[in-house]
């Protein structure tokens, strides 16, 4: 797999994707925000180009459109929303892309808690993912705990990112493209199996969020800095 | 309740048990190390004070004996022996006595990987022990992450300490405990629900030692200081 030339962030105009967006396209990198609706993936673009400045490659356009013109996907929608999506985006996945999933299956989805995860058959949001791409395609669970909040202010994210993937390669490129964000470590946390705990770790900082008024985020402690270095 | 003058750690002589017993009978805590085998929870506790010193104040005792002597109770055991142990306990736990709970539900427990957690019922082994201790006895889910190195070494505990119950002043109890270990910084995680949560946590930290060879915890960014003061 190449180095990926775009990123499309699918419903990238809810607040994760936004932050995500955001912090990529100050990073430099190609972005597509992609949206059920062009025109509102379009004025999440606008206004990220807006706050970045005119240096950001930053675009807006439907989902499927983005997702076509890209090899990077990045999935920050609703888990209510998780499964269709991917299945009207199969067809238009590209050979050699792959995808990262920062879907969280928050019992709100259907009308619970945030602060409750969802049961999901597969294990986790991005097992299910990897169910509903196309053969071939890898998955990857990541950036689940960077909360939105964080990636939309100024300044480091104090958050580390726990990638998992059962693809070596694509577990690496989602490290390099997670240190591109300010203030983030990247560690590799094994296989996509482990993606349920970091999607219940964002339940937990949520209830934290709410329970003591701040924007929580995680660092894990004791490795050694070869764990956060990339090959 | 009032604040418990002696607190057993039961299976004390495990890794994870031995560590908290140190750590609190450093803070000048009464410890009682519990053990199916009196003798090895003499030994454990011999081998305290001899790192402590004198003024240590610890001794071991067979569980049942421990859990009668106290009033603190905390749970340090494998998982494959968590409910029979607590079914054991119940005619000794004094009333108005709590129980803190550090099991995790490891997959190890019945031969399978300590990676990975094993479903349980009531959602957590914490949950498990709610459902087995007398009625009225408050239980809280805490100490999971701060693994059995970190707790064991020199110097100070690099982890914070969620702690979750559904009782507020057991809660209290147990974060003013986790606080006597110097490093950690004890955080109110809301109900015992959220157990579930820690217990997963700790299989991925067990992962993570595993792949980047280290003795991982977890620190929450991003709280107020207030979050981590007790009332």
């Amino acid at each position: 797999m190449s180095t990926p030339q775009a990123i499309a962030v699918l419903g990238g105009t809810g607040p994760e994707g936004f932050g995500l967006a955001l912090r990529w396209a100050q990073a430099g990198e190609i972005v597509i925000i992609g949206s059920r609706d062009a025109k509102r993936a379009q004025d999440a673009a606008e206004k990220i180009k807006q706050r970045v400045g005119a240096s950001a490659v930053i675009s807006g356009e439907e989902n499927l459109i983005a997702c076509a013109a890209a090899e990077l996907l990045v999935l920050t929608i609703p888990f209510e929303g998780h499964a269709d999506l991917l299945k009207q985006l199969k067809p238009a996945i590209r050979p050699g892309s792959m995808v990262i999933d920062a879907t969280v299956p928050l019992a709100a989805s259907v009308g619970g808690r945030a602060t409750r995860t969802l049961g999901v058959w597969q294990g986790s949001a991005a097992q299910q993912t990897a169910e509903l791409v196309p053969k071939g395609i890898p998955v990857v669970a990541a950036f689940q705990n960077a909360g939105a909040e964080l990636l939309n202010a100024e300044g480091p994210v104090e958050c580390d990112v726990i990638v998992c993937s059962d693809d070596p390669g694509a577990s690496q490129i989602a490290r390099a493209l997670a240190t591109k964000i300010p203030g983030v470590r990247a560690i590799d946390g094994g296989k996509l199996e482990n993606a349920r705990i970091l999607e219940q770790i964002t339940a937990l900082l949520i209830g934290l969020n709410i329970r003591h008024k701040g924007h929580s985020g995680i660092r894990i402690t004791g490795l050694p800095d070869a764990a956060y270095k990339l090959a």
